[in-house]
């Protein structure tokens, strides 16, 4: 059938509507998927300068002991430093919380659905190869009336199939994106809360959007977001 | 002579003051290296979070249009990363200022320094040495006048170098002193400063570091830091 359609000898049922929809998340998919990459990259990046800074603190530390002459300026580097290290661990545990829940959305919640879609596009293909068949059935060349009731009964199964997986599809597509919509906003204002308190040296802002988005510190592992919310 | 020092059958000249300071010199110069390269990985590991934080702003821009529902949360995302890769442009001049001024110090200045101690280490080994000619030898085995003669001029040339070059030393050590410490209680002041600046996002107060620090934007190769300031 996806050969005689690719031929052109054969019409295949559009859904126009739902195609634009599905090809709509597919595109919608591939964009989260690359802000997951980047944030992953971010997020991997941050870390090294978060464990570097650490390091930093422990040599301006020693300096300001073993350089007295100099203590107050190691000194203040040191505990800048220090600071921005603590900070820094409060603004990765909003990255990964971050990072697990546009996965969970990207490659469990999106790729649910897609599944749907890939049963739903494989029913279309066989409804239209039974439909074919029964207007390529000529009753003058019908050996007998069974074959061509056969015939249509298999057309009227597969179409009832393929409407039911349209229609499946389309509640599915509905839900995924009233769920994605909560999911991404809710990220999106956590991650940029974060970042903001964070780069403007406001730690208590940072800890308390911690506390508002319930992340669970020191223990990136056992993050589980609250991600389903519908 | 080095061989009959660690046989303890000849005793080294001892400038314990100046051989102090000498290892102390040398033990600056190491903790120097270790802050330069702690400078340089930070700098490393945070030009890559600008260069994701840039990419991050472009695909946040790109899905505020793509995703007119979620149009505010990503805008908001997209101008903070812009924002951020602004003013961690500027703090990476600033960091590769800190890191060719401190490399200067500690790979030409002190290195500098620790030449003409190493010269001085020798004359006071060679100096040695004519020290024991002349102590081993007694005049009653001694063949002839003029042999005396030229052992003791060999002395006296010896230890002429060997003290022209150790107050040479101390003159070096201590200029390098004063410079080391106001080209590093410079340094320090920018590195701190930037870092605030940047890290509480105040944008104004790091451009002003720059422009009090005479750091050039946008040419991190061009920057010469004045550390040579005696």
């Amino acid at each position: 059938q996806i050969m005689l359609e690719k031929l052109g000898k054969s019409q295949r049922t559009v859904d126009s509507e739902l195609e634009a929809q599905i090809e709509q998340l597919r595109e919608t998919q591939r964009k989260y998927l690359s802000i997951l990459r980047l944030t992953r990259a971010f997020s991997s990046h941050f870390q090294h300068v978060v464990v570097t800074q650490h390091a930093l603190a422990d040599s301006f530390a020693d300096l300001a002991q073993k350089n007295p002459e100099l203590q107050k300026e190691f000194t203040c580097n040191s505990e800048t430093q220090r600071n921005l290290t603590k900070n820094g661990e409060l603004l990765l545990n909003a990255l990964n919380f971050f990072i697990s829940s546009v996965n969970t959305l990207c490659n469990k919640t999106i790729d649910d659905t897609l599944l749907t879609i890939r049963q739903y596009e494989t029913a279309r293909i066989e409804f239209d190869a039974y439909r074919m068949d029964l207007e390529n059935t000529k009753p003058e060349l019908t050996p007998s009336a069974v074959a061509l009731e056969e015939t249509q009964r298999s057309y009227a199964q597969h179409k009832e199939q393929y409407e039911k997986l349209r229609s499946d599809v389309a509640v599915k597509m509905q839900f995924l994106d009233e769920n994605r919509i909560k999911v991404m906003h809710k990220q999106l204002i956590l991650l940029h809360n974060a970042i903001a308190a964070y780069f403007s040296g406001n730690a208590m802002a940072l800890e308390s959007t911690l506390k508002q988005f319930n992340i669970k510190l020191k223990s990136p592992n056992a993050v589980t977001g609250s991600w389903l919310e519908q």
